[in-house]
This record gives structure tokens, sequence and C-alpha cells, in this order.
């Protein structure tokens, strides 16, 4: 059965970068997103062309469609950078060998995206998905849980035996602290909102605090002396951060990997960085791609869909909505925010 | 001729540290030091005494005094952490061996101090001065000299071929100025003041910006385009510090080895930690005196030596001053600030 022609797909309407910064969430998707037919992309040498059956939708995205990402927009572009789905063509031998396996994938933010009938994606960033792993597990097993185990992996290589972990609500979060509790590793979550405290600890995490609480600050400060967490993983980088990282001990490293703030930090002891040892310095999946050997990509992939074929990790997810619902229902879906979100065409 | 049992010494008034933080200057040492006379110190085992020739004037030692540095102050004790004199005894045999023989040291923050007339340090911590070099240059060559030396050594090994340095009319700021002069290496120094700026281009610097002029962060900006600085070496830590952080290309250093600021840096551009992959480290010559091989300490204190005796280091004096008179006239002396002042027996 030959493809069609032209397909459905949430495309971007604003090319570059914003000067905004808006902070997390997205109160509309109007301004940013159409839902429209395209024509169907064609895969150049060494890309393959996917039937997609589910996309995730990660914070990059939100920040991306509203040009609040590191990297710049393509206007008539399909948004959505991760997914899953069937290899349905495609040019070159390594391409011909894809066709008719179940893929998963991060695609570029220059080209075709995710939320589409079809994406185009280099053959070489697509990841055979085994068959015992479902399409929710498969969807988002790149960005978040690669994440999660490679700077779990910054964790173990430290030998610390304790951490830090910043808006710990996250799938990141969740993800982060069953690798933490089944390689007995002590996680201190950090978050917003009390009631999301139980579900955490029972995935894992050894202490998880408040930080809206009354004694919020002095809490922390009583377990960086008695767990001495000396990696602080973070994606928020506000002000809270930087007190996170002045009250933690010496050698501590500050590793940010997202800025969900508006607002930015400031250091009011520069002195720890000389008498105490200390260190900032950020994390970025794309980097970790690029440097990687391929057997250690392919070990960590493998591992990451073990882990979720073994049932150790499960996507929680909380809404599955169509493409063509989307401008309507996503905005209300995230803004719940109490697991993940997937597109389906 | 035996030594004498009393001696003159600018002694330490306070103990432990200081709330303050009074930024570099000193306007009176009246409220930290008395000049008095106090026991000569007795060394103990694996120490020598010293006779002091000259002691030298650090910033390091003006924030100590104050109760300001990362070393909490040992009232009673003298002050002067730096300097050169003759080992007129000891216990031990290295003591033994180093009798006789004229010496340069850094002192502890906790024992015996070099404004004084004698001082106990450890045999361990001892250099021997060749004959051919000044008292001058001998009595700061390990502070300030290896934190260059060492320093210029992070540019070397990061292969960069271009830095920048703040507060470069320093003593520091100088001493780099030669080696990268001489390693054919793009320094970019920092200044306040114009006057300076002559002076630290005769000295090797390539380009110095006078930070208090308008148009300084454009310059800046043109001159991290075409240099391509990807270290900051920095005594400051102040926002002028982290404006030319942010305007440094991808995988810049921010390496923070001093706080002369009494205010307090905001990071406004956390995302470049991720996506350009910068970092923010320190350095302190104490660490690298903890982790360097005796081999590295040899070289490198040989290095500095010879650097000084063949003229392509020379310290430049603005005044030598009596410890007696030290408390009248060190003040002065320190904020005129056009060299290195030096106390004398």
């Amino acid at each position: 059965m030959p493809e069609p022609r032209s397909m459905k797909a949430l495309i971007v309407k604003h090319d570059g970068l914003a000067e905004s910064r808006g902070g997390t969430g997205i109160d509309s998707l109007e301004p940013y997103l159409d839902y429209t037919s395209v024509p169907v992309p064609e895969p150049r040498a060494g890309q393959v062309l996917v039937r997609m059956r589910m996309a995730s939708v990660n914070p990059s995205d939100i920040y991306f469609i509203k040009g609040e990402y590191g990297q710049p927009r393509v206007k008539g572009q399909p948004a959505g950078f991760e997914g899953v789905g069937d290899v349905v063509g495609g040019k070159g031998l390594y391409a011909a060998w894809l066709k008719g396996k179940r893929v998963a994938f991060v695609g570029g933010v220059s080209g075709s995206g995710a939320w589409a009938d079809y994406i185009v994606v280099p053959a070489s960033q697509c990841e055979v998905v085994k068959s015992a792993m479902r399409d929710e597990d498969a969807a988002g097993h790149v960005v978040n849980p690669v994440t999660a185990w490679t700077m779990f992996d910054i964790v173990r290589k430290s030998k610390n035996k304790s951490f830090v972990f910043t808006a710990a609500n996250s799938q990141l979060g969740k993800l982060m602290a069953g690798l933490a509790r089944d390689h007995g590793i002590c996680m201190i979550g950090v978050i917003r909102k009390e009631s999301q405290a139980a579900h955490l600890k029972d995935l894992g995490a050894k202490h998880v605090l408040v930080q809206t609480e009354d004694g919020f600050a002095k809490e922390f400060a009583t377990l960086a002396a008695s767990e001495k967490p000396r990696i602080l993983l973070d994606a928020v980088a506000d002000q809270t951060s930087a007190d996170l990282f002045t009250a933690m001990p010496s050698r501590a490293r500050w590793i940010i990997y997202g800025w969900l703030a508006s607002t930015a930090p400031t250091l009011h002891q520069p002195g720890q960085f000389i008498f105490m040892d200390k260190k900032l310095e950020g994390y970025w999946l794309a980097k970790w791609f690029r440097q990687a050997s391929i057997v250690e990509k392919l070990r960590t992939l493998r591992g990451v869909q073990d882990r979720f074929i073994s049932g150790a990790w499960k996507t929680e997810v909380s809404a599955t909505i169509r493409l063509a619902d989307a401008v309507r229902d996503l905005p209300a879906a995230l803004e719940r925010g109490d697991g993940k979100v997937m597109l389906v065409p």
C-alpha cells in the first residue's frame, strides 16, 4: 500500500527565537501551532520515513514552540521532537534494513517533527524498539529516560552516596527516584506541592522536601549535613537552586540541565568556588549523544528499554490526545502536571 | 651568636572571622594589629626558625587581618603569610640541612606570622632561594608568582590561544602579561584606570580594556568574537565578571581565584551552562600545593626563581616599610596601588 502524499500535522507558525521568557507553562497553542494538511516529507539519503504511532510532549517541545529553547524555530515544519512509529520508507542500506520495524527517535529541530502523521528522521537516530515494550513507554524513552540514566551515571561515577534533585515531580524526577533506590543512593527530591511527596517517596526518593513550606531551608541544611549530597541536578536555575547549592558541602557540583525559572540566580558566596572547590556546569543530552561512543549509546538505550520492559520504570500517562484535538486540549492537560501527555495521529 | 628570647612583631588583635565584608582596602591598621614585643616562637619537630629579611604584603594578608579571608584569625599571633629570611634554628634532619640557608615560604594561618623579626614554619614549606635572586623578588615569589605560573598552566593545557584577566593591574596581572607574551598567547586585561593601560601592554598584554569607559561592553564583545577567549581568570567576581563570561564564546570557563567585590554576581543566562557548555569553577593556590606532586612543585618553584633571576619577571616594589612604621604607613602605601609593598624588620 503506497503512503499518501499529504498528511495532517501541528505546524509551527513562527521562525527563529522569541524575545519572551514565559517560564514553563503555555496558556494557548493557537499563537504558535496550526493543525493543518501538509505534504508528507520526502526522505533524503540516509533518512527514513516513519508512520507515527505516538509522540511524547516534553518541556523542551513547549519551550521550542514558544521560541524559548536554545534552537531557532523553522516556520511551516511540524512541531515535536520525540516519538515512536513504524518505518515505511527511506533511502540507503540502513534505512532499508529498518523498513517495517518499530522505532523510537528524537528528531532534529530544523527538519520535520513528530506531531504529525509522518516524520522523516536520519536512520542513524532511530532506535529499534523491542516488541515487549509498550508504545506509551517507547514514545518518550529517549529524551527523559536517557537523560535520567546518563545523569544518574554522573552521580554513580562521582562516588557520591546522595544527590539533590529539583523539580523532582517531573517524569525525570520519578525515573531518577527508581534508579536511586535500586542502587542504594539517597535522592533528596525538592518539590513545590506537598501532595506530590508521598508518591515520589514510593518511587524511591529517600527524602522529599517541599520548597514552599516554612522551615524548608533549615530542613535542607540538616539533610546537607547528614547526607552530604555533593551533586545538585537542577532543572530550575533560580535563587532556590543557588541557595541549595550554597548550603551543600565542599566539592559540591551544581549541574544545570534546564531553566524552568523566569528569574536569574545570584551567587552570594563566590568564595565557595575557591575555598570549597565547588563547581557549576551544565548537562545537555544532545551533547551526550554527540560525545558518547556507539557502544555506550547502545548499552544505554538497551538498558533503558529493559528497565521499562521489566516494569522497574513505567511511564505515567495522564492524557492521550489526538493531533486534531491538541490545540484545544493540550494546554489544560499540561497544566494538570500529574503525568506524561501523549499525542496520537 | 644565640638568638634573642623576645622580638618585635605586628600582632593580630582578634580571633576568628568577622561579619564585615569591606572589600579590598584598609583605612587603618589600628583596629586589627599591634606593634609590640612577643617571645620568639619555638620550632617544634620538623619546623625551622627563620630570621626575617623581608615580608610581602598580599591582598590575602589584608583580608585575613580583617577576618574576611576563608580562614579564622588567631589572636596574639603575628600577621603575614609570606616572606624570605635565613634559617637560624630548627628541629629535625631536614631542618638541620636548611640551617644557614636563605629560604622563602608561605606560613600557616594558625601559627606564627611573617610580619615579625622571626617566624617558625614547617621545614617542608621552605623553598631554598638561589643566591642570584634579590630579596625583593624572593619575598613574594610564592603566592603571586606561583599562582600566575600555575594559572597560566591552566590556559596552556586548555590549548586556548587567548584568555581574559580581570583586575589586571595587580602584581598577578603583570606577571601573567609577561608569561602570555613569551608563550604567544593573547591576554585581554581588564582594568579600572586608563592610566594603567600602557604599562600593562608594555609588560605583554595584547589588549587592555578599561571597564569604566563608555563602550567597554561593546569593545569586549568585538574582542570576544575575534580572539575567542575561553578562559576568564577572575579575582573580582562581580557583575562585570559575570557579564564578561556571558559575552564569551561556547565552552568558556570562568575561574574565580579571588573575590575583591563586595557585591554578588547574578547569572542572567543559566542556559549557557547547558547549551554552550560553559563552566564556573574556582582556583586556590593552597589546593594546588596539596595536590601537586613534589616534582611538579620543584619544577614550578625553580621555573619561577629562574624567571626572576633572568629578569623576565621583576617585582615592582612601591614601598619598603619597617615593621615599626607599618601601622602608620602601610594603609597609604597600599592605597596608592602602583606596586608591591614590602615589610622589613
